[in-house]
């Protein structure tokens, strides 16, 4: 059986595409809007603000602020569903063998001492900006760089805040890969190879 | 023809070991003392003094406060180890397909546009502690933590001062490997795996 492998990434960066060509490959479940789906009918929040709420936050946020001031007194709508989710991860990461992508998922497996291999995928912002504009459609290049920038900060916040840890420091992955230098298809081959040689553990 | 590989290692990580097994796995030359030979035999400082100058950088060091703060009026001898050092790593990698552990080669080589896999190796606290004492004997467990801590210290500030980066951001590197949880056979499979199909550019 595959371990389970959660998937951190920054936008731009490949990751979520990565993570589906492992599942497939490896023939497992894929978790990424999925969790979403189970969210939203869960929480009974609407699908766009599990998205716009499940894993970026901002500063300027007015429930962001409102969780940050008064955690102790209240749930916030972001905290529900960051609790939402957290649930269905575990959910999902019961069932076996897996692939998830973001959603603070590493730290939330090793919280509950559940076994996963951890990956970081990161790419330099040249390779960010040309796969988003490839995606997007041709976007300008300042705009997208922004967006780029803005996306990663919200990541990192919203990461920070919920595990107190910082996002991605090396020692919280097992493997991190450059997708820009390296490409998508050594990434997934990678992956799959330490999936499918993890029989045991290491011996040393 | 196998890409050069760089690897930089936490100290008790089994960085030089792995680099050392996936050079043979390769057949391809391995760089780690043997750069300190070169550089004794071309610097005329001892191995020792290179050895203990070449990689590391106490705070409190004499020369080493003497170079930060007079840089600008003559070489110290820390100076002159590392740039012999970059000139034999320059001369290594210009020889071909290799692997060349630690001492800036990462960004010696990229400040030379020459194409190199960099590869990171970390472990967590205690399977560093294990390992150095499997190592080196049996020390007082307190002793061996206090020497990898600082050892950690005088790399990141001996990279930091001659790169200008921080030691260990993961955005240096195209493949970080957590030698504590995968295994060393786990990690020279993967770095071997890489190198033996990286025969073109990333396709995407």
């Amino acid at each position: 059986m595959y371990p389970i492998i959660t998937i951190s990434r920054e936008f731009g960066s490949g990751g979520h595409s990565i993570g589906e060509q492992v599942a497939k490959e490896l023939d497992i479940p894929f978790y990424d809007g999925e969790i979403v789906n189970r969210v939203a009918s869960e929480s009974g929040y609407t699908k766009e603000l599990i998205e716009e709420q499940g894993e970026h936050t901002n500063a300027s946020d007015k429930w962001f602020n409102i969780s940050t001031a008064s955690a102790m007194y209240f749930q916030s709508p972001q905290d529900e569903i960051f609790l939402a989710q957290r649930k269905v991860i575990l959910e999902c990461a019961q069932k076996g063998s897996c692939v998830i992508v973001g959603r603070c998922s590493d730290y939330i497996l090793k919280s509950e001492n559940i076994f996963a291999i951890h990956v970081l995928i990161h790419a330099d912002m040249p390779h960010r900006i040309q796969r988003v504009r490839e995606r997007y459609g041709e976007i300008e290049e300042v705009s997208v760089k922004k967006r780029i920038q803005k996306k990663d900060k919200q990541r990192r916040t919203y990461y920070r805040y919920y595990t107190d840890q910082h996002w991605g420091d090396y020692e919280n992955y097992d493997l991190a890969l450059d997708s820009g230098t390296l490409g998508e298809k050594h990434c997934v081959n990678l992956i799959c190879e330490l999936a499918k040689h993890w029989t045991q553990q290491p011996e040393d």
